[in-house]
């Protein structure tokens, strides 16, 4: 029985390394793209659970075309591919929209909602081809997404147009391509996340509090990841949002 | 180790008939009310899983304030409750404002809306009492939602009513009782809903179709509840809208 | 030329009084519609602006029904039909779902969204039988609407289920009725709505606020109603939130 | 009594020259940015209603701060702008995401969210300064916007990129600006839009259709505008969408 392939695009230790550790548990070939392929964090991903890195700008055309011809060489089509590239500039935030910087507000736009275009067309691309798996599908689309998806928040203009962008690029995947056998789903995460660090200590923790599961844990983001990838197509969710308990909204 | 209890309001052959053998095959004990809770479904129910069949109907406070009595003597507080009342009184569809009956609209509200009040109201009292479990949780309430939650359709404003007012509840019931360890969760299905009858035929086939996973299967529907039920309590879901991979949306 | 009939449904300080006195001032006919219609405020609109004034329970289908024959009877068949009816019970607010009184959600439910079908229902059997307006309007059906209509607050569920359910009837009604030449519209306001009391203080003044204009002022808000009778059926907004400037959303 | 003034950016013959229109009947100044402000509607516009053009590519940082600068020292600074510009590249409609060609999609992202992003943000800087006027406005900002904002449509996900970061830059605007007396508005058209033309004949008319009014009318489109304008602070509308009467939503 061959192994389904997944494709995360954008690496880093959060939602990232999550689903890199546990698409691997589950029997999955990783492969793991991003700008730096060679953080310790991925190495640490190779090593651990064979995960294969590729160094890619997601925002350009040619490269993520290139991405994709490389892993179906090296692994094979992919049938779950996750788009977690947030694409904030350093900077952007905490500025009001007179005072924030056009070069920065475009940058995000490219880096987050043009990337997750262009991953998405090169991931419908293949799957359109790929036979149907035991619950009907050919393959699912992951876009990460984050709270301004839902509402744009005042001074920060340029992440609202990069998140909204990309649920409307979710909305009219989904609507275009569930006929087609491909699940696609935006995850709007409504919170800070958070994970355990090496030395123990809880990464992002938010100031002044005390309690450990007041972020979102991207080991459980990446659960949520899998179930929808796992979910028969005559029952598939679009749009989940995920918010821990304590969250206000 | 004590078994979790689940409680299913609204018996049906579909989505609670589905709920009970899952949760059931899953280790919890199962209550399950309906109105008439002879029906031959539900006598099955018991035989086969053990689901405990208890009369009542959920648009009677005091009903219900027994129901919920009767199971923490028989069964235990539960942590899972599920209020999967579709409230529609035959006859009420395909009436325009103008012709529709105002009681039977009175009467859609009433079972459907106030019985989510109702059963969300005692779950509340007797799940804020509970101690969380291994991911935080002191219990799960899932209302069971449809289309007319998402956008109200010409020519059935009562369902509308109804199905948005749960909406309303369950956002009201999730923002007060989330920061308390309670989750709470919506659940529109986009879709009809289809189920392998007894002569193997599919419930509910839409005329004109030929494949047989164009409809909602409730056994799926069942698994995204019990998802939802054991999701960490940092990275919860409120609303999830689930449909067909064929379905126009 | 005659003039157009506009009724009232609900009748207070506030909205329904800047709604008479702007409808007369523009020309029409002003029917106004309360369970006590002796109050004071409903006498002077009737003395200074000719408004008639009906007693209605409008949550009695018998009593919504005998209502509009009457104003049919003594001004003719409205145009513009306005349902203005909160339906909080008082005692509702601040309670936790835990502690709520089934009563008085069950109230809230009725006096308000219930109502609201009734009201609607024969607005819709008059309306149809009008002849185009000017702009191609034949009637006009507004719902004035409140923030849980956007969002259910906590503490608030019985309140949550009844606005969010009269939106849900205010979407059936519109998808069913413009194609008829009706326009129908939902007004949530955002906002607590204050005027100018007799004595020349402000009503409903925020605790702690030195501002006049951080509530949402009546007389604009019948502006916006009177601008949504007035628009062309090419370019109907059905849904419109009104909130102060300062307002936190 | 000075005369507002009034920038529509975007020129063409439909919401542009009626908007033009409207607001010099109205008394105000006004000017009209377009990449091509030679065109004979424009030409009509100024010699007509004293419209004054301006050459613009509203993608460029610097054309947009250079044409703000123009408008100040020619007309005064702008109380009303209006970003108008839908940014759909030739072509780009009716391809599959597969088949898509990247560098429209990312043109058009560029030609409208982040034309709207350069222009709303000159607008912010100019407004903060004015005196609020009669209604307590400082300024208002309104972008036109398109069905896409509300839902993204199949085979046309660039399109619906672009829409959707318009709405959550006008969200995160709204929510910065309105507290600081900046009125900031978002307006869907959900149809197409039909205007005469000066052969009397109707743009736009869809195919089979014989009913002159089943598209947007932009001379009411812009009436809507001008109402949002002049709305008071105390009662602000965000969002207003705008849909033919036979429109199906």
């Amino acid at each position: 029985m061959t192994r389904d392939v997944a494709l995360i695009v954008g690496g880093g230790p959060g939602i990232s390394a999550s689903c890199a550790r546990l698409f691997s548990r589950n029997g999955m070939h990783v492969g793991i793209a991003a700008r730096s392929p060679d953080k310790p964090v991925l190495q640490d991903l190779e090593k651990t659970h064979g995960a294969r890195r590729y160094a890619c700008d997601a925002s350009e055309p040619e490269a993520v075309a290139l991405l994709f011809q490389s892993v179906v060489r090296d692994l094979g089509a992919p049938r779950l591919v996750v788009h977690n590239i947030d694409g904030r500039v350093p900077g952007i935030f905490r500025k009001g929209i007179a005072e924030a910087d056009p070069g920065m507000a475009f940058a995000t736009l490219r880096n987050s909602a043009f990337s997750a275009f262009l991953v998405g067309q090169q991931a419908a691309r293949l799957m359109r081809e790929n036979t149907p798996g035991a619950k009907g599908t050919k393959g699912t689309i992951i876009f990460t997404n984050a709270s301004a998806a839902l509402k744009g928040f005042p001074a920060s203009g340029a992440f609202a147009m990069a998140c909204q962008a990309k649920s409307g690029l979710a909305q009219s995947m989904a609507r275009e391509l569930m006929p087609q056998g491909i699940h696609v789903a935006n995850v709007p995460i409504d919170a800070a996340i958070g994970w355990t660090q090496e030395d123990g200590t809880r990464a992002h923790r938010l100031a002044g509090t005390t309690i450990d599961d007041n972020m979102a844990d991207p080991d459980y983001i990446a659960e949520t990841y899998l179930q929808l990838h796992r979910q028969h197509r005559s029952t598939w969710a679009f749009e989940v949002v995920l918010r821990p308990w304590v969250e206000k909204w």
